[in-house]
């Protein structure tokens, strides 16, 4: 064991002896402090090396928000297992993928947190014999275990590179893969967010959104690192989140938009005063009523949120808007433990001003997918992590982010990305949402096709968005050609460009061969 | 190359792209932006490499606070190299011993920085051979050597576990040895002092302190690490500390508190009135005049200062007040990046409440001792490094420091170890024996005390003892006083200085206050 690791693991063993009183975690009526979480952490690890359970194995998690979630997390750093949280809203085929793709050797599960995932667990297990052993995840047999099991510390060695935790993204290819993130990828991670963010002792954070989630995850993580209390919501409640947040003095919870308008209505009280005092929590603008109850800061670090842009597989964010709140990217600026470069399709680094793939180098970067090897090789392809994702420097070296790599339209030698070309045409008054494609040409490879709803009563024509495209981006990246339709089909935030290459006669695509690999 | 590697040399790689236009260095009347800046250190690092620097090599720097020291630094790094800043307070004998011990592939050499490392550099380079290449390290031939080189990067693979920064400390058998520093612990160092003093982007540092020293050094490394900018004093000037805080808009700066002292004096215009505005400046309370031109910050990260408890060979910093400002123990609690244990004698961890030694794992941990197997041996037994100071894990979990295992002396910010000075002492043909202690003073913290035994006939006396150190060491370690006793008493091989404390009046030494917390 080196003198210079560190460890998840590590980080709760120096918790237990720096801050034994400090509250780790609040859920519900249970409280726990540093030391006492250990303890539970410890014989947690106990319970599972009993099951079977050594390095390099997979512990799902199939439950809910909860303490028990971070004690398994943790019991499995312990043991340089790779803790994965179950994406509990997920069919019960996708369990059984799941179940299947990651041959966990054992599963902590909470029966009956979630219906579809209760019978997805029962066909699961009927189907696949059983794979691990399946432990309770937090009812009275899971206290029984730990009763029963030893609190020493397990004290096995553990190497930071190894993998920690795993997230189930990244269905290029139809099937979620899941991504190992090392303890050395989430340490530095938490570091970098807790720079960015100002997260320090004393640091409060409402675990709001599912941990199985990235974007939740890393802010229970750097609340951990930190020394800091995560208070846990078993699943979004807007009522309770307002009561936690001036119970606990939470500091930020996770929130966007819908759940933000969701909390102040929940905390309007008799004659519109506030229910609970909300204070405490930092937080972006967003509304009157909500930013009248907050604390709505004016420094970078605050008011600019989590802006930037990320991914799972670096551990969340790669770059942050607060770290360039005046750059002319709206990415901002990396991770102080990353490099990034804008490379070209031929693997070279292209100029400020040009367009290119997203690579990534450092600290926070993912160890590839569990048992895809396939999807590895292209995506560490030169020694840089290549996101998938398109991106471009600006002159003042902050960062855009354009959209993602796939679906690159080739006309006439020059690369044409639809998510530059898309979000010039919505920038068009008569424009409510627009696809573009490439479509085959005889000539130029592929020319570019927009599928193009209108807005209420908008008349714009074809020549017009044409015209309107050329004055916005390069006059080479408008569409050819546009088809008017009354919605555009979407698969999840993206446009479903099957669809529309099926149903416009889209193809031809220079990246297509790579989306099988 | 690994994925996940980063090194100082990357993160000006970075710097280069993400900020070209920041100001990374201001040196007197120049001006590096970070595309400059980089520019510079890859013609250094062409420079080096054709002098016959390779990886693991040493690049000694004998010369002032400068941007020349930065940019010998990084060149360095990008070839994997060792880079030492020599202490120039030291003797002639001194450098002598550092250019045997090192053996430095190059050395960049400042002409007449200084009288005595002049004096010293070329006995060196007559009677060791002139071990390495010497090169004109700030003068108008530096300048000649970059133009004429290639401004590309040097691009070889360094291992961020490799070596970057070496730093002469820890005379505990009477010579210095050189601690040894990885790019990954100075990159998590910097991590750690950010996180903690909310250093970032914007973030303008003075380095009004010397940069051979690590004080000075880690907020040097974690301004650029954050993308900041370095302001360079040449050797402490407080009139010219003031002009650069209002000029620069300085953020921090080094100092303790006769520099503080000497920064309000020498900013007391006509009628009393402040020359200059330092209201940028954070700082701890000092005086009252002070207080009032500076921001005196009552936030932990602020007001309590740097204090906590560090050590060269952990980077700097290993515990920070600001983590516990109302903890029972005077050191606060350990940095996020390792974990602190308090070992007895038999090396298992003692309880809370008692003392025994500081130990430590994590990232911020040295290297080992360049070329001291012996000293590395003692040092990472029990694959912890044992600081050789002490310390006390109070109930709180904060921790105490209570004082060095063996005597060291604090002087003026200074470390003195008593072996060194008493080897001075005893290579004068009139001392046969010899102990240094520390007594307190109200300015510098503590001054040296010697005590000696004549040799049979000998007459030395206490100026003669006192100018015969300051010709040997540098002229700071030297006694102040010297009391003359007919015999030395001892503890074992070492001298009892419990009981050449309790007769001479000794004490003050660093931590002592705090032992009764």
């Amino acid at each position: 064991m080196s003198v210079h690791g560190l460890t998840l693991g590590d980080i709760l063993r120096e918790h237990r002896r720096s801050r034994p009183r400090v509250t780790a975690s609040v859920d519900g009526g249970v409280r726990l402090t540093y030391a006492r979480l250990d303890d539970r952490v410890n014989r947690l690890a106990a319970v599972l090396a009993a099951a079977g359970v050594s390095a390099g194995d997979r512990v799902l998690y199939l439950g809910r928000n909860s303490v028990h979630l971070q004690e398994g997390l943790l019991a499995a750093a312990k043991l340089g297992a790779v803790f994965v949280p179950g994406n509990r809203r997920q069919s019960a085929d996708e369990t059984a993928f799941v179940l299947d793709d990651l041959a966990p050797a054992a599963v902590l599960w909470q029966r009956g947190h979630d219906a579809g995932e209760d019978r997805a667990a029962a066909d699961a297990r009927a189907a696949a014999g059983a794979p691990g052993r399946w432990l309770d995840g937090g009812g009275p047999g899971y206290e029984r275990l730990l009763d029963a099991a030893d609190p020493g510390d397990p004290g096995r060695p553990v190497d930071g590179a190894a993998p920690a935790v795993g997230l189930y993204t990244a269905a290029f290819d139809g099937r979620p893969a899941c991504a190992l993130l090392s303890h050395d990828a989430l340490i530095a991670h938490s570091a970098a967010i807790s720079l960015v963010r100002r997260i320090g002792p004393g640091f409060t954070f409402l675990n709001s959104g599912p941990l199985f989630h990235v974007g939740t995850l890393m802010f229970h993580l750097a609340a951990f690192q930190a020394g800091g209390t995560n208070v846990f919501l078993p699943a979004f409640d807007a009522a309770e989140a307002a009561r936690l947040i001036e119970a606990e003095r939470v500091h930020q919870m996770f929130g966007f938009g819908p759940m933000l308008t969701a909390v102040a209505e929940a905390n309007r009280g008799p004659g519109g005063a506030p229910r609970h005092d909300l204070s405490s929590l930092a937080s972006v603008a967003h509304s009157p009523e909500w930013d009248a109850q907050v604390s709505v800061g004016t420094d970078p670090w605050n008011a600019s949120g989590m802006g930037g842009y990320g991914q799972t597989q670096v551990g969340g964010m790669l770059t942050f808007l607060a770290l360039a709140p005046d750059g002319a990217g709206g990415a901002g600026r990396p991770s102080p433990f990353v490099q990034v470069r804008i490379l070209g399709p031929d693997g070279a680094e292209v100029a400020p001003g040009a367009t290119g793939e997203i690579a990534v180098r450092g600290r926070t970067v993912f160890s590839g997918y569990h048992r895809r090897p396939g999807l590895d090789a292209r995506a560490f392809a030169g020694g840089w992590y290549r996101t998938g994702d398109l991106g471009r420097r600006e002159d003042d070296g902050t960062l855009a982010f354009i959209g993602p790599r796939l679906h690159m339209i080739k006309s006439g030698n020059e690369n044409i990305y639809p998510a530059e070309v898309e979000r010039a045409l919505k920038e068009h008054p008569g424009v409510a949402d627009a696809a573009v494609i490439g479509v085959p040409d005889p000539v130029w490879t592929q020319s570019v096709l927009a599928v193009v709803s209108r807005t209420p009563g908008g008349t714009a024509t074809e020549r017009e968005l044409i015209e309107h495209v050329a004055t916005v981006i390069a006059s080479y990246k408008k569409p050819r050609r546009v088809v008017f339709t009354d919605t555009v089909p979407r698969a999840g935030a993206a446009p479903d460009y099957a669809a529309l290459d099926a149903a416009h006669g889209g193809g031809g695509y220079p990246g297509e061969e790579r989306r099988g690999t």
